[in-house]
């Protein structure tokens, strides 16, 4: 993608909107069709993922507790993560150079969260049970992503969300 | 405080620091030596909070597992909110007003977060434990607070907290 290769050549805030519509061969115009500014580009794809997010969590077994309804949505999300290649580590890495693109982010695990404790309430759970088990189970999903973004490669993020899961549920028993 | 009144009395977008000096009798100038902006009027207090919170966790007892040594951090925040009377609940509901705010709020908890994880690696708790205890007790927080300061007056912040661990520990529980 043009908009990723320019952000890796000169950063993200030294490149400009007609940077990236001239690499792609797009008038400035057709890009913002498509975007409403350069971030973006590296966020366009967040409300599928949410979606494929919510879907897992309300497909999990009935008798999955909250967290492990949590897990059947983080789940799925790896599934379509693992389609994606090469793309959410640079991705990544381009996120964790830029203070306000690591907000950005933030801020939309925020939306993933809410929407999670949503579909678990859906289910039955009542809060604060719901928002409780999305947003801890979030946290697993950020630390596991993070790992498998950043750390060596070819690890299986399905493996990192389960270690993640199991010290989730050791670390909430009393000694 | 003078800022406060005019978010409550114009909503926070309309006041300017022009306002907030004039109300408090201080030039502009003055003003900008001890805020960065006028958000900052807001979230001043936030370093000292985190301090409390951090010093918390580390004089908690040795043999508290980790999500509860983050409640001993939580529960010395609590101590420092029941000194502040009403302006808790009246910074709360002007940051519910602006999403700006929302998210300037959320990007100061997941501080808080880094900062609990932190000084629970000082404890001896090994990642990803340390960081997932600290955003999972971050959550049970958030959520008593809301309460706290949207719900009903004369709620007791410790039992909110208290009781969002207990439900903490339910969702991780397999059925």
């Amino acid at each position: 993608m043009a908009a990723m290769e320019l952000f890796e050549e000169r950063g993200f805030e030294a490149t400009t909107v007609a940077d990236i519509a001239a690499r792609a061969g797009l008038t400035k115009r057709t890009f913002f069709r498509y975007f409403a500014d350069k971030r973006e580009v590296l966020f366009s794809g967040t409300d599928a993922l949410r979606e494929t997010f919510v879907a897992g969590v309300a497909a999990a077994p009935a008798d999955d507790c909250p967290l492990d309804a949590i897990a059947a949505g983080l789940d799925a999300m790896a599934d379509l993560f693992a389609e994606f290649g090469e793309h959410p580590r640079r991705r990544q890495a381009i996120i964790a150079a830029n203070p306000e693109l690591q907000e950005r982010e933030l801020i939309k695990m925020n939306a993933y969260a809410a929407a999670g404790a949503g579909a678990l309430r859906e289910r039955g759970v009542a809060e604060p049970g719901a928002s409780l088990a999305a947003e801890a189970g979030l946290a697993v999903f950020r630390f596991a992503f993070e790992q498998w973004t950043s750390g060596e490669e070819g690890q299986d993020l399905h493996a990192l969300i389960e270690h993640g899961l199991t010290e989730l549920k050791s670390v909430a028993q009393s000694s």
